[in-house]
C-alpha cells in the first residue's frame, strides 16, 4: 500500500529548517507495510494545502498531514481538508473540555481561541493528544485514510505510535518489511558499492540502502515479504552473504555506532583508556564521553595541541619531536605510551597529525595523520592520508582510533 | 514570483536521508526575490514524477529539479519533464563530447549508457556541469521556468550559483530581499520570544523566523522591499531594535558563532587558552579546535575525567576535593587554575558537573555544572542547573565557558 506524507507550515520552507516527523514516519509506515511514495512541505496557505490534498489522496492509500492544527489563525490544515474532502468541520464539546483541563494542570485559563482545536470532520475519529492542545484525526472511506497530526514530534510521535499504528496493523497489508543493517568502518562507498552489488542486485526481494558517512557505512537490506518471518530470513540471509564478503570491517550487525561497540568492549573485559591527541582537538575523547557510563572504563585525555603541551605535560621525550618532528610515527607512539603511563591504564592512544588548511609540509602533506596504540604488549601506528578537508581528517582520525581498539580488543589482524 | 523545488530519488524517501538541496536553493531564490511555496520529494517514479511537473508548472512560476539525471535506467527526469511539457528529446552528440572528455581526464573510457544524459528537452538550454556527467536544462516558455539540476551538492550548487542565478537576476522581480541576522547566547527561546515579539510583530514587511539550539538562539529578520537598499534599511533598523531589547547576550550581527567570536578575540588580542574539563569530556576543546589556526592560541587541553586525572595530572588539590567533592565551584576554580598553569597561558577554563543520566546527589543533582575562568587578575565561577539530558548538558556547559570567555575578554559585566 501507498501512503503520502503533507508536512504543514510556513516555517519549513525556510532555508533553516528541515521536515524530520517524515523519517520518523517513514520508518514506522514501512515496518507495517507502507511504501511512502511522495513527501510535500506546503505552507500555511489554506487553497495550496487543499490541493495538495486532493491529489494525495486520489494517488495513496493512506495519506498524513503533520503541523497546522495549533489554534492560531494561520493554522489550517482543519479547514483544507474540509475544502479537500467535501465534508464540514463539527464541533466537538469534549475536545475543549480536554483543553480546559489541560490548562487548569498548569494553573491557566484556557484563551478563547483554543477552541478552533475542537473542529473535527464529520465522520473522523478523534485522536488524543496527551503532550499538547491539539488533537489528531483519522478518517477513513472509500477513498483511503488520511491521519492528521500536530507538527512536534513530543506530540506526533507518541500519538502515532499509540493510536495510528494499531489502526493501520489491522487494514490488511499484502506485505510485511523487514531491515537488516550491517555497519562498515573505514571502507570506501564505493568500495563497498562493488564488491556487495553482486550480491543484493540478485535479490530482487530486498531493497539496498548504502548510507555513506566518512569513515563509517551502513547497508540497509529492506525485505518485503507476505509475513514478517519470511521478511527478516530474506534479510537475514542476505546480510550474512553481504558480512562474509566484506570481513573484518564489518563491526556491528545491529546499528551500533563504532563508538557504542567500543565501548561495549572496555566495559564487558573491564580494560581502561587513556587518549592524547593533538590534530583530532578533542574529538575521540568527546565521542568517548558522549556515551552514558563512560567514566567505568574512560580515565581521561589530554588535547596537546601546542609542542609546550607535549612535551611539558604529557611528557613526550623533546628528543623525540627533535629527531621525527610532531607529525610522525614516533610521536604519536610517544603520546601513546604517555597517555597510558599518566593515567595508569590498560590502553592508551596518541594522535598527531595535519589536520590543514595550512601547515603541511611536503613530507606531511594536509591530511596526513598517526594514530598510535599502546597496551601491556607494546605499541602499534598507523600512518593515514586522509583527503577532504579539517572536519574530515579530524573525523577519521578519531575513527582510525575507535577502529584499532575495536581490533585490537577483539584480537582481529 | 513563486518557485517550487521537486527533489527526484527513491532514497530521498527512505526514513534515512533528508533532502538538503532544497534549503541551499531555498536561500538563493530567497535572495532574489522568490519565495518558495512548496517542495515535494518524488521517488524514481516516470508518472508519478511527470505529474508533479505538471502540478507544479501550473502553480508556480519557476519549478527546480533535483536529482535523477544520471546515466542508469531508474534516472527518469527528463523523459517525466518530456512527458509532462508534451516536448521531445533531442540528441545533442555536444554532450556526448563533453563526457567523453571528462572520462579521458580521468583515464578511462565512456559507458555507452552515458548516451542517455545527452537528450534534452527541445528548446531548453543545455547548462554545463563541470563537476559531473550530467548536464542540467533550463527551460522557459509562457507558462514558466524549469530548471532541471543534478542531485549531488558539489555539482547543483556551482551549477546553480554560476549559470541559473545569472538568468533569475535578469527576470523582472518586484520584490528583493535582505536578511539580517542576529544571535543570542544562553537565552530561552520562550524568553527571547516574549520580548521581541512586540518589535518584529509590527513591521509587516519583515517576516522573522527564531531558530532555538539549546544555549544559542538565531532570529532572522528578512525583509521585502522594491529595491535591494530598502529591504536592508528596514531589515537593519529593525535589528538595531531587537539588539536594544536583548543586550549583553547578542553576540553576533553576522551569523558568526559563538565559538567564531570567541576565536576572533583571542586572536586579535593575542591571548591564549587552556581547558580542563570534566563532564564536558572534550567537547570545549573539540569546538575550540574544529576551526582552522585555533593553534595560535589554544596551547591544549585536559579531559580530566577520573579524580587520578584530575589530581595527579592536571594538579587539583587532593583537598580541594576532598572537602568539596569533585562537583564543586571549588574544583572547577582549582581546573581552571591548574590548567592555566600547567600551560602557562591568559587564560584557563575549568568544567566540571553531572551530565548524567546517573552521578547525580541531593546537592548536586544531575545537570549541575560549575564553569570557572581563571586570568591574571583572578578567578571567577558560575553554577548552572541544566536539564535536558546527557548531551545538551555537557554542549551547554561548553557554551557557557564560551561565553564567560567573550564577556571577560570584552570586559562586558
Amino acid at each position: 500500500m501507498n501512503a503520502e506524507i503533507i508536512a504543514v507550515g510556513s516555517e519549513l520552507l525556510t532555508p533553516q529548517r528541515v521536515d524530520t516527523n517524515s523519517l520518523y514516519l517513514t520508518e514506522k509506515l514501512n515496518q507495517v507495510g507502507f511504501e511512502v511514495v511522495r513527501k510535500t512541505i506546503v505552507g500555511d496557505d489554506r487553497p495550496r494545502l487543499a490541493d495538495e490534498l486532493r491529489q494525495a489522496r486520489g494517488a495513496s492509500d493512506l495519506v498524513i498531514t503533520t503541523g497546522g492544527i495549533g489554534p492560531t489563525l494561520d493554522d489550517l490544515t482543519r479547514e483544507a481538508a474540509s475544502d479537500a474532502l467535501g465534508r464540514r468541520l463539527v464541533f466537538e464539546p469534549s475536545i475543549v473540555e480536554a483543553i480546559e483541563q489541560r490548562f487548569q494542570r498548569f494553573g491557566r485559563k484556557m484563551a478563547e481561541i483554543n477552541k478552533r482545536q475542537a473542529y473535527v470532520l464529520e465522520g473522523a475519529e478523534i485522536l488524543p493528544n496527551p503532550n499538547g492542545t491539539a488533537p489528531g484525526q483519522y478518517f477513513r472511506d472509500e477513498e483511503g485514510i488520511l491521519i492528521i497530526l500536530p507538527g512536534p514530534p513530543r506530540e506526533l510521535q507518541p500519538m502515532f505510535e499509540e493510536q495510528c499504528l494499531p489502526r493501520l496493523l489491522q487494514l490488511e497489508s499484502p506485505d510485511k518489511y523487514y531491515t537488516a543493517t550491517l555497519r562498515i568502518a573505514l571502507l570506501p562507498e564505493s568500495d563497498v558499492d562493488e564488491r556487495i552489488g553482486p550480491i543484493y542486485s540478485v535479490e530482487p526481494r530486498v531493497a539496498t540502502t548504502i548510507l555513506a558517512a566518512p569513515g563509517d557505512i551502513q547497508v540497509h537490506l529492506r525485505a518485503k515479504a507476505p509475513t514478517l518471518e519470511e521478511a527478516r530470513d530474506i534479510a537475514e540471509s542476505l546480510s550474512l552473504k553481504v558480512e562474509a564478503e566484506l570481513g573484518k570491517p564489518v563491526y556491528s550487525r545491529s546499528n551500533e555506532a563504532l563508538v557504542e561497540v567500543v565501548a561495549r568492549l572496555f566495559r564487558e573485559r573491564q580494560l581502561t583508556l587513556a587518549v592524547a591527541e593533538s590534530c583530532s582537538g578533542g574529538m575521540l575523547a568527546e565521542m568517548i564521553t558522549s556515551l552514558a557510563g563512560s567514566s567505568e572504563y574512560f580515565r581521561g585525555g589530554f588535547v596537546s595541541y601546542s609542542e609546550q603541551a607535549k612535551i611539558e605535560t604529557l611528557g613526550v621525550p623533546a628528543e623525540t619531536i627533535r629527531d621525527h618532528t610532531v607529525y610522525s610515527a614516533e610521536t604519536a607512539e610517544q603520546m601513546a605510551l604517555a597517555a597510558r603511563r599518566k593515567l595508569n591504564t590498560s590502553l592508551g592512544v596518541g594522535i598527531t597529525g595535519v589536520a590543514g588548511p595550512d601547515g603541511g609540509t611536503e613530507q606531511t602533506p594536509v591530511g596526513t595523520v598517526f594514530v598510535a596504540l599502546a597496551d601491556q604488549a607494546g605499541t602499534q601506528v598507523v600512518k593515514r592520508s586522509l583527503g577532504g578537508g579539517r572536519d574530515r581528517v579530524r573525523g577519521m582520525a578519531a575513527l582510525i582510533a575507535l577502529e584499532m581498539l575495536r581490533r585490537r580488543i577483539l584480537g582481529i589482524d
